[in-house]
């Protein structure tokens, strides 16, 4: 049992080739990729369109309406990290903003995953620091707190790992576990080659029904055609 | 009592070009057409900006986190139809993705209402494929469980029946019911050139107050004016 | 107990200069100069992207779905107001859309901050209208029941008297005091000069950590650093 | 298309016996009678516990804060009935309180099911008058807004016609269409005395597994078992 | 502009007499007799049935998940005093429980409205110290961060000024300006007095239509009457 | 990385007398004795008053709408076992009810935890059969997914492994990890031997201002305190 709050300042790390593969097969292939699992809950939204990020977690567990962690949290990163900051319950407070941005970029992070709130969205944009988080808002925080820093943290109903894989975009944020990460890649782009193929039949016309041999399924299930409605 | 789950080829579409100008009223003007009715609930949202869609609704029910039945709705589908879809109990799960979109859109489809969460959101951008959604999540489906496919159903809060028209814009989507098309197009335009008229006087300055006839009703409700606070 | 509904026909509005360099300083800034307060609630957001707005608050009190004293208050404003609009219930209804935003603008009002829905955003984005709102809906409303305009209202969680001035931007909306205007702007003024400062010393590498002072407090807090997970 | 608010004096309603039978077998079983359908959503609770309630749907739509609509509701009630209220947007004011609760009883009306709110629970509580609603609010309403009665509404996303026969438990609350009255009740009783031999199958020990015959499906689904996690 | 948090040790408070009396016309009647103003937002409910209270309003703006400033406010409460909590930012954390109301009522404190969460329900429940809150949460806190006590707060949605009367019962909490407390108290007398009139009258069957005058309202807004759906 | 649904057979289970203990404490105490940690997110509530458990957590999950691995789990349980039931994406289906609650009785389950909906509640509630849900919905659900039984998952924003504690009363749901079991249950001995010491001090009328040492901390933060507001 670990009471005390703790900052790890060395974590383990996926390959970057891996991690830059992850990026660009997307939220949704990666997913799928894993067995549908890592998924953070759709309420995680990009601050901007287009927004897209791969990298290494460095977590961050803070108490709600206090970025102390945060602080402490850049001095233990690395070049290609993505900050994961999580709350001991929830809060919209805006816990991050274009000073913290300024000096995280400073340090090699690439972008933020916050179950919380953040601000200076307008400054954020201009940077193009990509941020997915659950509220803007301008409420400040304090600095009176403590909380850890590269634990394993839950965000936004996910395991997130220090060192796991991050992948975010338009669809969401998925959490790859860094062991996985390897084979996670490899999977998805099978998948992804594969799709193309069923993209090109489904866009000719072949029906789903037939492609996914799906008639027996919906005969079997009972389901009954009628022509029209009487 | 219809127990079984059933799919209903043929239904009856209203006229393409009244379902034209029923799109050109947009939603708030047809909403007001109608008798303020039809609309559904507002957490239904354009996955893009400048979306907008007019259509035959060809329903669809379906069970949480399950798209068999899309799939199978694909094939009674007819150009110009919009696909409306609900769940049978609340979900936010990504039941509709790129794959589909190219699928739908092989077979006429031009646009997608549904209760519940899409993915591939960056891809439907790029295809022009506009859709109104609940929520946007990766969360992948099974093709699991039976249901319906143009039956009446209740999508965000509004009944449709298939063969409704769907008018979708920023604004949110609103239901016309098959019958009563043309007279509700017929009366939004009235409502739009009288508008215009309105719009001008005040532009001009002219007060609601006055425009509307509204002073007498203060007074009538016992508002009182005073100079300032004291 | 003031128990009729009123209009008051004439409020104290702060200095133009005053209310132009908040609207400068941004909501972010405002709040952290005011100590922290008068924020509105997080879902308050803007319309469309960019949208940015400062001035003096004309406030408006309304029954749930109905705008009647939306239009009495247009009567009683002046150049640079900005409506704020709240009502006696939680609603999401299209209160106000482009033809009330057409005469709003003949009279002068620069923006709209309503904690309730509005419709016509397309119009609204289009004829640059910035407005903050809870939710976008088509769904109409009356003109049947009493309200009160430049009265006290809570908009959002904020307290907001008529004449405080309104700034608000993609961070979100803030109220100051009216009487304390003036030394918000310059407290705020101070704060951004001091933190293009801190910016560039963030920029160059120095960590918060240090900047702030916080290493003594994280050990007073009990935070153990140890170097790599065991 | 009807655009005028309507008071309809005369409905059919289902046969007495038909609906106490109902209501003895309660929400789960008749919702899964009747195929899984017509059931609200689960939001709508009892005001206390051990409400129970079951009667013909007496349909009404209400502009949100104004309950003038309830008031015209109760001259067209008849014993047994069970007033069904909705608003055209959402809304959680307090609809109904004691008064209206004394005068829809003096008419034979037997229980409230409302998509809004309701107040003075205590007396409700205490006349034993069964409520299930979506808010508990003091918050008046006005009577300044027509709408109608007796038409096709949506509550709480269901369907309800007048006339239709609602029962409403701890479960929450099911709309059974009136012409499927007798043959849902009918089913709902085979279903409960086959489930009476399947719970004492059960309560000895019987496995789910076996009793429905789900092994095969495990296998088939690819689920594997493993005696210890390694 | 107080930018200092505050202690304010002596606040004025209403005369016994009238709260109580204040307290027996309860929720709905004194915010009727209001004027329908001053209610707190329906989440807020007690954490037992049958809870009521009545007393002087001692106001406490705490940090989320921060308690500290309740300790500071016991120390200035007076008998017949209810605690009014609320935090600068949403917050569902236990900031309450057993100690915390064993030491309130030893200094006399009656009951507490916190616009956040509390825990030792159990406890509390059979101390009988009765609680309206948003949550209830186990969730605990800590005293890092300072606030105020006995200024003016908005606790869900309503404006409370130290000193005012604070009456709650099932219904919900409404607040009463200190200075209108005898006049209110007055007005909710009378109503009580002419809805006991009413209800014997609607007991015996008289409808509201007639009782309210609303014929009349009815034929004016366009409201038809038809005996059968066709 | 583990892609085939899995049923783990035999899981490690703490201590009874611990478990005991721990469930003696209530969960407000364990929370605190472990640091903080572990809670289940406010959301989950028990579905009737004076509920409370202790046990094993056996895990459960599942697709949304669908109860075929709890009918799988049942099998692997022993008694004194609690379900811990989740499902892959977000419902409040009526996953469980009274056969089910039948059934695990009869093979020694003693509650349930459950981040979705249950049904049959008087039932449940007449067998004594405690249960902390999300949701009541009488939504039935089908049989045809895979899923996992006995593997790590989050529940309600907690982490919850196969054989953890669960500890639930009116506060909520706390999760004690099996290991620290043991060690939390002696911790919260302590603490609430130590509170009742300070329950008595303060039910005298000691300040926690004194008994906490808080005035100092006060005075540091720049809390002022004034006689009266001016």
């Amino acid at each position: 049992m670990k009471l005390k709050p703790t900052i790890v300042r060395r974590i383990p790390r996926a390959d970057a080739a891996v991690i830059a593969r992850l990026g660009e097969l997307g939220v949704a292939s990666v997913h799928e990729a894993q067995g549908r699992t890592g998924l953070m809950r759709p309420y995680m939204r990009p601050i901007y369109p287009a927004a897209k990020a791969a990298g290494s977690a460095l977590t961050i567990s803070c108490h709600p309406g206090d970025n102390l962690m945060i602080h402490a949290a850049i001095e233990v990163c690395q070049p290609g990290d993505v900050l994961v900051v999580t709350t001991t319950s929830e809060s919209t407070d805006g816990m991050f903003g274009d000073l913290l941005a300024v000096s995280a970029r400073a340090h090699g992070v690439t972008a933020l995953v916050i179950d919380a709130g953040i601000r200076d969205v307008t400054d954020l944009a201009a940077m193009d620091f990509p941020v997915w988080s659950k509220a803007i808002s301008a409420q400040g925080t304090v600095k009176a707190t403590p909380g850890s820093v590269n634990v394993t943290v839950i965000c936004a109903g996910a395991i997130v790992r220090p060192g796991d894989v991050i992948v975010a975009d338009m669809d969401g944020v998925v959490v790859v576990p860094r062991g996985d990460a390897a084979e996670v890649a490899r999977l998805g782009a099978e998948r992804v080659a594969k799709e193309e193929g069923t993209r090109e039949r489904l866009r000719r016309g072949e029906l789903g029904l037939d492609f996914y041999g799906l008639r027996a399924r919906l005969t079997e299930l009972g389901v009954q055609y009628i022509d029209e409605e009487s």
